[in-house]
Parts: C-alpha cells; structure tokens; sequence
C-alpha cells in the first residue's frame, strides 16, 4: 500500500492548484456585498468533497450560510471522524497593505518558507487547512487506507461567529453523530516543533455607540461645553484596564482558572523567543498584563482590545467639528470558565453605568462563544501524538492558543464528542492580516500527516 | 436718497437667486477632489464684484487656491475700509445627515426662521455673510451712498487654515493699505439682540498617528500580549483632561488671561438660557471645565477637543483584528495670549512622552492661529455699535466667540489696522454640520445695516 507520503509527493502540484482555485473565491462572510462569492465557495467545497471520494455530499441550507456535508460510511461498526472547518474568510482590508492582490493566491518563498508559501485570503484561515482534509480523505479512499468512516461539516459563518451552526447541528444530530471532531484551524509552534492545541479562548464581541448632541457642531462654538462624544468614548475605553492593564469590569475575573505553578513552568519550555517575537513585529518592547508572561497574556488569561474605533471627520485635510457619535467595535478573548454571555452582559452593564451624564451610549452585542480544553489524557489527543510522532518523528507539545473557535464547546455540548486540533499554521502566517499565507511544506505536512490521526484513533477506539 | 432698506426690499429676491447660484459650487478647500470647483467659486466671486462697483478685480494667484481681489477707490484722502471674506466651505460630511442636498440649496422655513432660510454648505459660513458685503457696496455705488474708499480680500483657504494668505498679504502691502477691516464670519446672539464679536480663539489643528506591531495582528493570537494602538490612543487621549476637565499639557495654562469678577459678571448679562440650549442639543447635560459656565467654557477657556478619530475594522459586521495604526486629529481652542506655534510644541512634547515603550508616536501639527481682541472703546467698534442701532434700535452687546479666525491678529501685525467682526449668523445655523442653513431676514439684514457701518466710520475717522 502506498504510504501518504508517497501519494503527497506524487500529487503535490494539482494538491497546490486545487487549493489555488479555491483561494480565488473572496468568500468574505462579513461583508453582504460577497454573498454570491460565499454560496459558490460552498459549491467548490462540495464537488471537492465527491471527488475526494464522498459517497453522500450535500449543501445544506441554514438561515444564514449554508453548511457543506460530505461523508464516507465503510461499517457502521467502526468509529466515525468528524472533520469540521470552515470556507469563509475575513475581510482582507486594509487591502493597500497586501504585495498582492489577496484573491489572486502568488507563491513566493519566506525566509521560514524556502519551499514557498501561498499567499490569499484564507490560504492558512481556514481554506488551506480545511482542504489538508479534502486531500487526506482522497489518499486514504484511493489506496484503501480508510481505517473508519468519516464525516465533513464545512461552514461559512465561522468568522462572523457562526451564528447558524448551532441551528444546524440541533436539527441534526444523527446524521453528524461521530466518536472524535478533528479540527485544523489552529497553528503548531514551528515547523520543526509538532505541536498540539489543547485550550482556546472564549470570545465576546461588541459594539458601542456613544451619542453626544443631536448633530454634529463647530469645536469653536461648542468646544468645551458639551460633552464631545469621542473624548468621552477614549476616557470609557481608557478605563478598562487599569494601570497593571487587568480589565476592571466588575466581576469579570470572577471566574477565571488560574493555572498552578506546576502548569505554568510546564507552558514556559515550549520554545520561545521574546527577542524573536519582538524582532518579527518591529516592537522595542511588549505590553500586556501585570505578572504574566507574553506566552500567559495570549492563552490562559482574557483580555480585551479594541478591534476598530470611528468617529468624526476622518478625510483629508481638518475639520474643526465635534462629532454627534462615536463607535467602537470591541473583542473580550475569555478562558474556560467564564460564560461569554455572562461576561457580555457584565460589559454591557459597566460600560453604560460610566458613561457622564452629557451622552448616551448603546451595547450592541455581536457573537460570542466558550472557551475549550482538550483533555491530554484521552484517546483522541493519543492519536494525533502518535500521527505527530510517526510524521514529525517527536512527541508534540500540548499548547494552549490564544485564538478562538467560538463553535467547539458547542460540539461537546450538543454532540456529545471531544474535539481534537491539529494546526498545521504558523503565527507568522498572518492570518486575518494583510498577506495571509500557508507554507507549502505546511500544508503538505498536514496532508501527510492527518492519514495517520485515522489509523491510531480506530486502533485506540476498537 | 434710496434708504439702503428700501433698495434690499426692491431687490430682495434677486439677492436671494445670486446666492443661491453661489452656493451651488461645491468649493471644499480641504479635498482636493473639488479643486476646480473652488477656482470657479473665486471667478464667481470676482465677477460678482465687478458687477456690484469694483473698479479693479483680480484672481490673485498664490501658492495654494487663489485670493479674490476688488477695490473702488473714490478719493485718496478718505478712509478706506478692507473687507475680509473666505468662498472656500467645510467638507459636508456626514453626507447621510443632510435633509437635502448640501450643495443644491434649498429655501425652507424655520421656527426661529418664519421669513425662511437657506439650507445649503456655507449658507452662513461664509459665502451668505461674504456676500452681504457685496451687496452692501452695490446699494452704496448705485444710490451714491459710497462715503469711502473699499477694497476686498476674499480667500479660498480659511476652512484649511488660511495656509498662503499670509504668504500673499507680506506680498501686498500696500495694495492692502487700509484703515479698518471689516469681516462678517462670526455671529450674533439672537435676531433681536444684536452683538459684536468682540473676541476669538486662537486655535492648533493637529493630528496624531500611533503605531504598534508592523502590520494588523490577529486578537485572538496577540490580544494582550502587543501594545494594541487603538487601546494605547484612548489612553493617552484620555489623560490630556484631568477629572475636572482641566487640560493636563504641562505649561498649557500659563499664558491664558484670567478675566475679573467684573467682566465675568459683565458677560454673564447676556441673554442665555441653559434649558434652551440643552434642548436644542439632546443633552441631558451639559460638560466642561470645573469652574465655569457654559458660555465662559466656550469662549473665554481653552479647550481641546478629538475631531475625528480612525483605526482598526470599521465596516460591516465584526474583525478580530488588532491594528497597526491608530489615528486622531485633535484641535485646541487657544485664549488670547497663548501662542498657538508653542502649545502646538508643548501638546507634540507631552504626547510623545506619554507613549508606552510598546508603540511609537507620530503628530503632525496641520494649521493654526493666534487669538485675537478687539476694543470696544475704538472707532470701529463705535461705528459698527451705530449702525446696528440705527437698524435694529438697540445697543449691540460686545461677545467673545468660541471660534476662530486664524488669520485675524495677523492682519493687525501686518496691515497695521484693526478688525471688526459684524457677524449675522446665529449659533442654530448649524455651520460645519448637515443642514447648513441662513436666515433670509439675517441675511437681508446684514445687507442693510453694513452701509451704515461704512457711514458712522468715515465720519468717525474723519
């Protein structure tokens, strides 16, 4: 039987162009005005999903994006994967900050890619990663080394907080039952250090208006006595942190696990360099959280950031005018334990008990989810250290991202499976950041790689 | 003789037409995208001199948009008043705002204006109050009720500072030559309660750009770990104001006149009602400087204030993005006595010592200008104080304005002469907001009482 990696060598031309084709579709599932491109990108995905070697495919409809289903059942007997990922993409602004053009994927090589990496939208968030699986599925299906049945849900909403997926997956429960939900839309520690991702973070997302007079007035004639409604909105915002930067929401650390020492010393040997890391984004120095380490601030503690902030005249030149409202969109990355609707409401409730008397400010929810743990003792993170290890030839190290998919403690919830996620991506692939990209070595690997997930979970399971 | 009244009621409908033409002309000085509109706006405004009497009219070109020039000179040995004006107008935006188009004017009534106003970009500001003055002279050169000499200067730069006409006045000296300047660019405190502006604010117009990691950041992997821009620029804006809104530049305050009890209690006459004003605003509340009413925070006190703030995903639906920039324009309202060129120094040393190491710190001062005084016990302002008895029967009230004309004390040190500001706007006109609007009966009025001025002066002076 033909080894992956043989099979990989063999295809890896057409494996880059299909992932090529697919990375040309700006399926942005933030902004309406891509909604044919969305729908078509979810057509590509299933006909990719058949000729991979899907018996049953399907587009199914929910009241936002449709959900692509595909599956693969030898025995009903044997263990069922169920692979989840998404074919949506964030919008690739500010566009002026791409080399190229981000739906016309270029490959060029990096310093950390010499084998070259293909840069788009979506090339490592999530289509690349998504279609490892699509590629993983057709070697297994061609040299009959699918060892259980298999399963794809693949959605569109996931970067606008997948706000239909959790509709879809109570109204189908048989036909997504599985053992295992392997996932790939994390990142590994670097190419040379498998690594596997045992904690996300949790999410609440908001927006805020701040609203002062009823039309905006001349700064000469009315600044100073009223209240200008950005200046207002800087001092709330400000407030948020204090100065060792911890959130001072009411309440809003109630809930956090704190790790033990133990836990801690065991995160601070996965390789890393703060000088590294510093060189990488053109800081001279870090920012974050009194008493935690730049590693902690990004995994195991929330924070809160500011994801966009408008307000006023924002053209060429100057206008002397104090604007009638301010917005902001503002993101809460939360650990297991703390309920993202809980933390939500405790937001909407501080931000409008500060605001002074000469505005009005509104809260308006966007989405949100949990926070998630892999266990490092089940079956399923066995599997993937074993297929780590037979590809990468060393153990993976357990770590925890700062990322989150919203979507995954659901899945525990609602399907009663733990999920497992093999990233295959780089930090330094830039996801939702100009010149996005997936090293072909990466993408590859992962192909390459996944097979052997299937093998060692069906022995682990049987 | 023709009564100056009488002529603008014989004529008042054309006066109204020519306008109207005038203010079609989208002449916004701040985006170059309407340069060809603003060169036609100055020829519209050259033609119109000629036609009112000017015996001499020029487009005087300089570095940037071009000056308007007239004269009518009768007799070397009278005075000679210069009347100042600017046809540049305020960008519109926000478009959405405008009941109707802002450069297609239309006439509608009003409670404060049963007789009618005109809604369009610079109604008021300034091209409705410039063209007074070229009314004015076309019912003193028609009914031989010219008593002096006149000259006008009209520029294309106020709205973006007035960046060349100090450039062209140094090179003009004695073109310009005259004994009192006239300008209508200010406002009066009610239609029954006419005022002269006695005062201005100085003002700095910067803008301010705050630079964290190279290049946008997903939040999820470096939320709380970097510097976030946004974040860091709400904190440093925040700290400009301490909780008694006093402004926290160091050596800001040093220089600002401090009025006595006297002329406080003197200024506190005027006729205000702060009901009235929070109800024309929405507000609940007013907001300001610990210590002062509402008319002294807008007149006699600095201020600063954010006119317009940017950064991060600002469209629709939600990025969980940390940017890489952040930026803010940040006007100062200044006092006389404080130098714009050093607070603009002072406000560019505190920012950039207030940055955190994790970011680096841009600002680039854009335009300002010095405040400016007139006497109140000087010919020109007897002269304006007699007009506007004869027409309106009653004593106008000396004002400090909240705004500024940059170009103002310049005109002193330069041309040696001193102002006169006869501003017929009211505060509800809305200028630099949607819905721009002036009252038919203040610009009628204006037309009116401004030969008058031309009168008391030269009897005064002679």
């Amino acid at each position: 039987m033909k080894s992956s990696k043989s099979y990989v060598e063999e295809n890896k031309e057409r494996f880059i162009e299909e992932l090529v084709e697919l990375l040309k579709i700006p399926s942005i599932s933030a902004d309406s005005a891509y909604k044919e491109d969305v729908i078509k990108t979810a057509d590509a995905v299933k006909k990719s999903l058949a000729a991979a070697g899907c018996d049953v495919t399907e587009i199914c409809d929910t009241p936002g994006y449709p959900v692509v289903y595909g599956e693969k059942i030898i025995d009903k007997n044997l263990p069922t994967v169920l692979v989840y990922g998404h074919y949506d993409v964030q919008p690739p602004d500010p566009i002026n900050l791409w080399d190229s053009p981000p739906f016309e994927p270029v490959i060029k090589k990096t310093e950390i890619h010499p084998e070259g990496a293909i840069f788009a939208r979506g090339a490592c968030d999530d289509k690349g990663q998504m279609y490892m699986h699509v590629k993983a599925l057709e070697y297994m299906v061609k040299n009959n080394d699918l060892p259980c049945n298999v399963k794809f849900m693949i959605e569109g909403e996931e970067e606008v907080g997948s706000e239909n997926l959790a509709w879809f997956i109570e109204r189908n429960h048989d036909k997504l039952a599985n053992d295992v939900i392997l996932i790939s839309d994390t990142g590994m520690i670097a190419k040379d250090v498998p690594s596997i991702t045992t904690g996300l973070r949790g999410l609440s997302y908001v927006e805020v208006e701040v609203t002062g007079p009823n039309r905006d007035l001349h700064s000469g004639l009315y600044g100073g006595a009223v209240a200008n409604p950005i200046n207002v909105l800087t001092k709330m915002i400000a407030s948020l942190h204090d100065e060792n930067n911890h959130i001072t929401i009411p309440g809003f650390y109630d809930k956090v696990e704190e790790l033990s020492k133990e836990e801690r010393a065991k995160m601070a040997e996965a390789p890393f360099s703060l000088e590294n890391y510093k060189k990488a984004l053109d800081l001279n120095d870090v920012y974050g959280e009194e008493g935690y380490t730049t590693n902690e601030r990004n995994s195991i503690r929330p924070t809160l950031d500011v994801n966009g902030i408008w307000g006023g005249y924002t053209g060429e030149g100057a206008k002397t005018v104090i604007a009638s409202k301010a917005y902001a969109k503002i993101s809460m990355r939360l650990v297991p334990n703390q309920d993202w609707k809980e933390i939500t409401e405790l937001f909407k409730t501080h931000f409008e008990n500060i605001a002074p008397s000469g505005v009005t400010v509104k809260v308006n929810p966007h989405h949100g989810g949990q926070g998630y743990v892999t266990p490092i003792d089940g079956i399923e993170y066995q599997a993937a250290s074993e297929a780590y290890k037979e590809v990468f030839g060393k153990e993976p190290i357990p770590q925890r991202s700062g990322g989150s998919i919203p979507i995954v403690s659901l899945f525990e919830k609602e399907l009663k499976s733990k999920t497992i996620l093999m990233g295959f991506g780089l930090d330094t692939d830039a996801i939702h950041s100009p010149n996005e990209h997936f090293g072909i070595w990466n993408y590859l690997k992962g192909i390459e790689t996944i097979p052997f997930f299937y093998k060692h979970f069906t022995n682990l399971k049987s």
